[in-house]
């Protein structure tokens, strides 16, 4: 029985292999690898040593690795290899796997790679679909029965179609236009006679989706269903592809990882140990973003200097009333964004969360106002700030509310990923509102203040 | 072929039904459509309704529906069923989706239920595992083949096991103690010659996972290796129980929007309509903590009041130095916590961490404090506040780097998930320094500010 290995300890042994410059030792070793494992520690060596451990792998060996890393390092790993050799690599990976590491190259080299390439006709039009699509994530697709042929024809199709094939999902029966009307799973197979014919234990309700379906969309089915395997088809209904689970898994994961970083502002590429250059690009834009819109609610404070000259204290709450609408507005807006991924509202909900959070905004706010109201009162002894301050905290968790509402859904009704630019949005108008009301109301009644 | 249908179009068709009072066409409606989605309208039903709609479902229907439920919907929704027809329901359903549900309700109700259920003895040890470990997402050991087996008599053993069973994933062999040795697809079963022994072409080399690990291991697990189910074992290496990709795809939904709404400071029972209090429940909470930490942080200004009456300038370009110190720790932290949640980095790296962020706070600060420096210069005239504001602003991403760090990575040491409570942490530290340093600084320079 195999455990799962230890990648620290992994790549401990393989570093000493390298550093007593045994190539052949380490090749080996990664070779007795999960292909899984090998791609992991392959996509952490140096580009000279990745080159040189990828010339000692049989094509068929390097096809396993590369199958299991992310595009943009395989990208990285094949990019010196002769095309002739990394040709015959690609002709044992799956299709649509070849077609996102195509696409990392240069056009040229893809082109001359599809070329060199036996299965190339297989692979070209897949790369055709955008990357996020069903088109981008599916596989070819499979061979099919037909419903008039009985379960035993149906074995020896299999036997002679699926010598290759990895893992067999479900069977899919097309009619003779190439239309999706059934499926049967290999239980149901294995379960019936021999003389029963397809048609009488196929299951004519088939969940499919079009081939220019969002990824996400496609994740949400598969869940929703418990499928192993979702059908694409295009407009006609010809079965054009099939999606497995564990490619969702996969979309699933980046999916959310997405949505993590986005919403706390990080570009959707980072990674803990990114190169230095590329992990400012990742984060810097976004803290100068931040930067600016810090300045704009700044100049709002800067408006009331004169006030906070007059009345110090004011400079002690102020931070308060932003900070709390912008928890407040946070954690309406990181729900309405989830929710949207998950599809669990869509934008003509809207109104109907918009209700809700209002209503959720003026209880916390009369409650937190209140609060606050009283703490300020009796640390500063003056009845009025407390009054003054509940009243600004109050109206600011009525304006996240809305804003936490109401920027994710546009931009998604915009067609933008509401994970992208809400928190900037919504920071900013908790921020530049809750200064403003405080330090206004504190200017009206001055004088209760002094 | 069925479209996945439109939930909004068929709770209003059901919704008309019922104001129309017409309980029959709505169970009837509800049966027409896959489980997923009669669960999903049933469990937005009203109470009452619920139960006059599950009575007119046949154990089979609804054993369907339940299945796909939240354990805490299905749990509302059974809770006034007489108990000998409940037993019935729950003898149809999954035993992993029977405890969960057991477990919701209270301890007498579920210890009556296994009682009068046949297959009691099959449920209960599964609700001796905590919910989110491999134990308590496992479903019951599959029935296994024996290594000297033909192809041809394991055919025939699945045609006797193996006819309720939804979905064959792999064939598990087992040694005469009940140990996993080996694993054998369907497709490779399908292909083998009948006179093959079981021991020729199973693999040897099964993954599994202990029956005490983490769920989000066995969904990491399944996710790298691109498997369709996981063997669970004991200490002995006994097979106790299976864990299939279905449910994995819903544990790793279910981790990610934990962690989403932890690092937004909401309860990960939040949802976008729940009920008012509930909602408060989840929200209010943090915003108290959030409220806390605020003060906390708002005495430190109140320290320098006394500056800030005589330069009231400070107050506007306080809140600055604090928010960009909370979002570059909130980034930090953000790809700590998700890269500790995806086994990228496990504590053991948290140095190679710091120092990478360190580096990256230094050379952000440096930056955003040359910029925000040059640009407090200029609107205000004086120098000496830009020197001051670039200097507070230089150290305070230095801290937050060190919070961003440290502060998710001690709470996964103390196993405290690190999503839950780095937020509040990290966002107290770069405000309560963010304000400390400046408003320190700006005291002791006092006399050039004026």
């Amino acid at each position: 029985m195999v455990d799962p290995i230890n990648i620290e300890d992994a790549l401990q042994h393989i570093e000493t292999l390298l550093a007593a410059n045994d190539l052949d030792s380490a090749a080996e070793f990664l070779r007795s690898l999960h292909p899984a494992d090998s791609a992991e520690i392959l996509s952490t060596l140096e580009p000279d040593i990745q080159s040189a451990l990828v010339a000692r792998l049989q094509p068929t060996e390097l096809a396993e690795v590369l199958g299991q890393m992310d595009e943009d390092d395989a990208a990285e790993v094949v990019q010196h290899m002769d095309v002739s050799a990394l040709a015959d690599v690609l002709d044992e990976m799956e299709p649509d796997v070849v077609a996102d590491l195509l696409g990392e190259l240069e056009p040229e080299a893809a082109h001359q790679l599809l070329q060199e390439m036996d299965e190339g006709e297989v692979v070209a039009p897949l790369m055709a679909y955008p990357e996020d699509s069903a088109g981008g994530i599916m596989n070819v697709a499979p061979p099919c029965l037909r419903r008039h042929m009985t379960v035993a024809e149906a074995f020896q199709f299999i036997k002679e179609h699926y010598q290759d094939a990895n893992e067999i999902f479900y069977l899919y029966v097309l009619d003779r236009y190439g239309r999706l009307i059934g499926v049967v799973n290999l239980r149901a197979l294995i379960l019936a006679e021999p003389e029963q014919t397809i048609e009488e234990i196929m299951d004519r309700d088939v969940i499919s989706v079009r081939v220019d379906a969002d990824q996400e969309e496609v994740a949400q089915l598969l869940a929703r269903y418990d499928l192993l395997a979702l059908p694409v088809v295009d407009a006609e209904d010809k079965l054009v592809g099939i999606i497995t689970v564990d490619d969702v898994v996969d979309v699933l994961e980046e999916e959310a990882t997405e949505d993590i970083y986005r919403l706390a502002q990080v570009s959707e590429h980072a990674e803990i140990f990114s190169p230095i250059t590329q992990a400012i690009r990742n984060r810097l834009p976004w803290l100068y973003i931040n930067l600016g819109t810090a300045i704009l609610a700044s100049s709002v404070v800067s408006l009331f200097e004169e006030t906070i000259a007059q009345v110090a204290l004011l400079a002690t709450f102020m931070p308060i009333v932003a900070g709390q609408g912008g928890n407040a507005g946070n954690q309406s807006m990181t729900i309405v964004v989830r929710s949207l991924a998950l599809g669990e509202i869509d934008v003509d909900s809207a109104w109907k969360a918009l209700r809700h959070e209002l209503m959720l905004g003026l209880i916390h706010g009369v409650l937190l106002g209140v609060t606050i109201g009283l703490i300020a009162w009796f640390w500063k002894g003056n009845p009025w700030l407390g009054v003054i301050i509940g009243l600004a905290m109050l109206a600011n968790l009525i304006i996240a509310a809305i804003v936490g509402v109401l920027v994710p859904t546009t931009l998604k009704r915009l067609k933008v990923d509401p994970a992208l630019a809400s928190s900037v949005f919504v920071t900013t108008a908790t921020d530049v509102m809750g200064f403003a009301i405080f330090l206004g109301l504190a200017t009206y009644f001055l004088n209760w203040l002094r």
